[in-house]
């Protein structure tokens, strides 16, 4: 890839994968920039516009070969390939996302769960042990983990993410409430849970002030 | 309010608040823009075109007063305001949302929480019982639900989303893996997680491009 893809175009990606892998499983063979559109709530032209940072896709007679494109949006999104992947935090949101069966149809292998608890060592999530947090680092080691899950709370989720990078660990799906500072070579990407909820407070807010506004006089409705 | 403020700017007024209150919590009574900068990874002009969207803060003599600004950017994302929040679905991501304490500290009253499985009915979580999903409209108009958290398949979403918006919620967080199509009325923020996954995926891919364009003669390292 040769000029920069911006973030804006890069967080869509996942939501055209998303969609054309329904349309592929309803068995839509071709579809155009403005079906697409109408199914997405985007409109054609930012469509053609995030396509065209990737070659445009061929977009032919009509419409786009949905398996085709596919299949070209999970390769840019590195989803033929396989990653191995440890959860830090055997707690709920740990077994959670160790539960999403659809992530090992992605690639993601789910490899190892590792928690401070005593009590749940030796417990089985999903056919795999909880070990304890000593042995994180050699696990990573030893068997080529690519992407470690941060599951826990903020207080020890600096030092942990420190010791993943020392360990080798190329990537962090970040789930603490905080900021990590890792090395330019590890990939970071925040889940910040109370960010999310506190947007969709914002917006609820605003909702209120913009119909006061809108209509200062009425009292009920 | 009265200029429409951007999507970009909205999203990061949480982290704003994030680090304002733990500079808030260390004491800490006067930040300047360079200061908050070099601590968020963010230009100070960017900092202060964000503020400026609301006033700008009163940035006087030395800095922000930080108590000032951390409840004021509170304000603006309504966190000054109770809501009451119910959660569909009791598994493990609808449990470890139900126990993120730090919620109930912003004022977001968790009340029921509902899930189709009998087996889990009457169980207690955080000290309020699983119910069946049949009493949830009910339980929305008698309780004055203000936010419906959807932690269920995508299968059960779209149809479960209209039934809260029919019963009078006014905001859904959304973790359903699918788009709701909802009145411009009702409030929706997605967590994809697989989306950020993917995101994740992306980077990996795109670093092990780059470095291998960087070094094309490189065998090792």
């Amino acid at each position: 890839m040769e000029k920069e893809i911006s973030q804006a175009v890069i967080g869509r990606l996942p939501r055209y994968f998303r969609f054309l892998g329904e349309l592929k499983d309803q068995g839509v063979e071709r579809i155009s920039s403005q079906e697409l559109s109408r199914l997405m709530h985007v409109t054609a032209s930012q469509i053609r516009q995030d396509f065209n940072n990737f070659g445009g896709f061929g977009q032919q007679g009509y419409g786009y070969n949905v398996e085709y494109l596919y299949t070209a949006i999970g390769s840019i999104l590195g989803l033929d390939k396989k990653h191995h992947l440890i959860i830090i935090g055997a707690g709920n949101l740990g077994q959670a996302l160790a539960n999403y069966m659809n992530f090992e149809r992605r690639g993601f292998i789910f490899t190892g769960i590792f928690d401070i608890n005593e009590k749940l060592h030796g417990r089985m999530i999903r056919g795999i042990q909880v070990r304890p947090m000593e042995e994180m680092q050699a696990f990573v080691r030893e068997n080529d983990v690519d992407i470690a899950v941060l599951t826990i709370p903020k207080e020890s989720a600096v030092s942990t993410a420190g010791k993943l990078v020392e360990a080798g660990v190329r990537a962090i799906w970040n789930f603490a409430h905080v900021d990590l500072d890792v090395p330019a070579d590890v990939q970071v990407e925040n889940v910040h849970l109370s960010d999310s909820l506190f947007r969709l407070s914002y917006m609820i807010n605003r909702y209120d002030q913009e119909t006061k506004a809108a209509a200062p006089k009425k009292d009920s409705q």
